[in-house]
């Protein structure tokens, strides 16, 4: 191939960091740093950030005051003067009269070259951007080295209309820039949309995105180039931060380094682990506190916690009941051994007999219940977050989201932390993850892997006894929660009619408990928390017909 | 006055109710009841319905699930079957393709006469209406009686658009369904906003509002009407129930029953009162308990308890530690006596020196600091919950929007329940609240209104000790969160620049407490939950500049 006058080579680094949400002075440092890297460091002729870089993603009502977007206006200055010998493609918030744009400013040696403005609100799912932005109507064409370029924001690509726009106005090249978060297939997903809009403008396009924990969001990174048939030529890896350059030859992009496709468990492994590392780092702890109980939820929440920040930040406390099986308190230990952390055993029985003992004219001629199980539960809490407290360690939850869906957790008690890693991981899913981390290094013991669950919260308790196994309770659990079906529709695919009623009104009944948990990381296609939001005072049974 | 015969006499029932959301049977069972009421007792030509009366307000989430938009359709095919001998309009979802919309249905006998399709959709705020809904573009006129009557929903008549529109369309009389929440000074922006809309289209406008608590907001009804000149010739009371007709004649309004206008207090009193009387009555509680310290915020959290429930369904929990005073104990025995509640005492020391016990591994050779207060505050979270659920009465908070704010609360203690009654009132408006209460009947001690906030969580603490006095944190407060002003700007308006500084920073950085509370009745412009969408993860810091 030879490489014609009118289009010599370009090079484009996908700038794929971490910018966190907030903090302008300190984005706009990196956006300048990665500028100067990408000109000395890879010859660059353009450097591509991701969506909102400048503020991190999402602001959230951060953008509705004044002194934040002021901090926007001084950054922007700070871009323009400089970015030099390099042209920045900067993901940005731009104000115009009373209007605010969710934006890209090309800004290279003092000058704003161009802007596009985003066209395609996404006012879904854990997305709000209507409530902040006006969509733009323009395509924003801008040449650099001699290729006419595309710019557009997300989700533009995602619909055919703003590539096309791009494509009629003269682009021979799009890019992409991207505040997407994860969730499981999302990179299938993304490769089949932007093959797609590649053949139907036969474009190239170079998609750069995010990467980084923000609450209950990972973005993970794996930004990647199709040419314009639509094949994947080059594709940076997930959850780490780099400088990636793509080389354009004759508006056709050069085939380079593509990760490897990783397999379901290692994929969402990996997103857990930096959703938990930033969540610890960026609000500034010094460690990670859990309660560990022999169990195998537990279990992964400790490797997880021990991969993202190190075992030695990292402590275990196994608090033992009447109820604790020996061969929990084993486990436990195991799992800490094997892990390095640090470990400590403090039983609740005293505790828990002192609230028994105030609690009697309370509880006089009444028959044992829950209540005393959340008592232990909430002695466990009260033991955890003190050592939170006092050691400046955030305490994660280890509760998983089956559990989270039906309430089979106590709030307060094991609910009661700052992060929740397992928030948005099904049970079955907890194994596979576990089989998955113990294929790296066999960490958690062959025997929680193959126990059935319990709480120990009362004699013999199994999960069995108050829930459908986790074999039939995770599938429904993804109908109804994921997929909107109806009761109805869960039975005609052949689960237990009563079953799933019953499933149902706990899911429904549920509500206020998930109001009060902690963030935890996204990675399905509808987690708790801003992605879905239920009221919790509601007439609806889902297991009741209309009245008719 | 003479009636002329293009105009013959017209009368509007105005059906001020409460809908539960998602009980669409129930809500369909009442809508059809009222409007037999409004045809056999009020005579009435038409009968005019909330803003989704059909689904409750908001529906949230639920109307993404088929299976609720089948109830919806089941519903409006029953109100098509039984509504005869009066002209309904019916907030309900309309769904078109796969457009939904926000719409009003005019029925009568059978018939759909009529629909109107809400054009502005509210994004801001608590409303994510753009999540849910298509706007619609066409005004929509009826004739009834004679006279050619223009449908809008709420946020239309906030604009000057759709009310011209419908003018422009013929329409001689405007509706308006509403589903509007309470925050202090609604009223007085209800009435100008709608004087306004009648004088610039010379029509006279029927404004009928929901009424009721749902989880944060109260609906506070207040139907009214306006004459073409904008004058409020009728106004139903606020927080109750009920149908009032409204009887237009040659197209003008005729006077009725107009509201008193009520103090601030008293209407802010009231709305608090049914937000926690529906939280409770809607969720299926048997009763309220309540820990109460002998301070203000508990002691007023009482009295909406029991102005909501009566004082036979209330249970009030005084929990002495080695740090309370004994005047907290004679003031909260004799507010209990006063309101004639169930009554009791259980010291929380035992508990807390077996937690010490327990912790003195962990705290060895560390200073006491607020992890201590925070065991004491813990104590009394579990006892209160061990309380709530062996009783099933639901646990109310008593923290104030203050403490809130600049997160002086414990995490799983003093902010463990279901229901935060004060969470958006400030504690200077807790005491106007307190005297006002005092004045319909003396049952908080005057002492208590008096003597110094405290914690009661270590020696002779005082809230001025960790806190600015609240005549200077309150109106910091309500600058920094309602208004949105920076650290600077509350500076130049006189207060102490380390005062504000540290004040800014206390809110930023307990965003994580506020995302774990319970939720509790909106009445400011700017509430913590819906209405104030925060990251936790956040690197922005209001008192530092923009790093130029």
């Amino acid at each position: 191939m030879t490489t014609g006058n009118r289009n010599p080579g370009l090079r484009i680094v996908m700038a794929q960091l971490d910018f966190l949400v907030g903090a302008v002075p300190a984005n706009t440092d990196r956006i300048l740093d990665a500028c100067r890297q990408a000109r000395d460091r890879h010859a660059a002729d353009v450097v591509v950030f991701p969506e909102l870089a400048l503020t991190g993603y999402p602001p959230e009502d951060l953008l509705f005051r004044p002194h934040f977007m002021e901090h926007v206006q001084v950054a922007i200055r700070r871009l323009c003067r400089h970015i030099s010998g390099v042209t920045a493609i900067v993901g940005c918030p731009l104000q115009e009269d009373r209007l605010l744009f969710n934006a890209a400013l090309v800004i290279r040696d003092g000058r704003i070259l161009a802007q596009y403005k985003k066209q395609l609100l996404p006012n879904y799912s854990v997305f709000d951007e209507k409530r902040y932005f006006t969509p733009g109507e323009e395509p924003c064409i801008v040449t650099l080295g001699e290729l006419p370029v595309g710019i557009t924001i997300c989700e533009d690509i995602w619909q055919a209309g703003p590539a096309q726009q791009a494509a009629a106005a003269g682009a021979r090249l799009l890019v992409n820039l991207n505040a997407s978060p994860f969730h499981a297939g999302k990179r299938d997903e993304r490769e089949q949309v932007l093959a797609l809009r590649a053949r139907e403008n036969n474009l190239p396009i170079v998609y750069v995105n995010m990467v980084g924990g923000q609450d209950e969001l990972v973005f993970d990174g794996g930004s990647f180039v199709v040419d314009a048939q639509g094949a994947v030529t080059q594709h940076a890896p997930a959850c780490v931060e780099g400088l990636y350059p793509v080389d354009i030859a004759a508006g056709a992009p050069a085939t380079a380094d593509c990760a490897p496709r990783l397999t379901l468990e290692a994929a969402i492994y990996d997103v857990l682990v930096l959703g938990v590392r930033d969540y610890i780092r960026k609000n500034g702890f010094d460690g990670a506190v859990l309660g560990l109980s022999g169990g195998i939820d537990s279990a992964l929440t400790l490797t997880l916690a021990v991969d993202a920040i190190g075992a030695e930040r990292v402590e275990a406390v196994m608090m033992p009941s009447r109820y604790t099986a020996p061969m929990s308190l084993e486990d436990a230990r195991a799992e800490a051994t094997a892990l390095g952390v640090h470990y400590r055993e403090i039983a609740i029985e005293k505790p828990f007999e002192s609230f028994l003992g105030v609690l009697a004219p309370v509880f006089a001629g009444l028959a044992a219940d829950s209540t005393e199980e959340n008592i232990q539960a909430r002695c466990r809490g009260i033991i955890l977050m003190a050592i939170s407290n006092k050691q400046r360690r955030i305490l994660l939850t280890t509760g998983n989201k089956s559990e989270m869906s039906v309430g089979y957790a106590t709030l307060y008690g094991d609910m009661a932390g700052g992060f929740a890693p397992l928030k948005d991981v099904p049970k079955l899913l907890v194994y596979r993850l576990s089989r998955y981390r113990n294929s790296l290094a066999a960490v958690i013991p062959q025997r929680v892997l193959e126990r059935p669950p319990s709480a120990e919260l009362a004699p013999d308790q199994k999960d069995v006894d108050s829930l459908p196994p986790y074999e039939v309770l995770d599938p429904i659990l993804e109908r109804y929660i994921e997929h909107d079906m109806s009761v109805e529709r869960i039975v005609a695919e052949g689960f237990d009619a009563a079953v799933v009623a019953r499933v149902a009104a706990m899911v429904d009944r549920n509500e206020y408990k998930r109001r009060q948990a902690p963030p935890g990381v996204r990675i399905t296609q509808r987690a708790f928390g801003r992605d879905r939001r239920y009221p919790i005072t509601s007439g609806y049974q889902n297991f009741q017909n209309g009245g008719d």
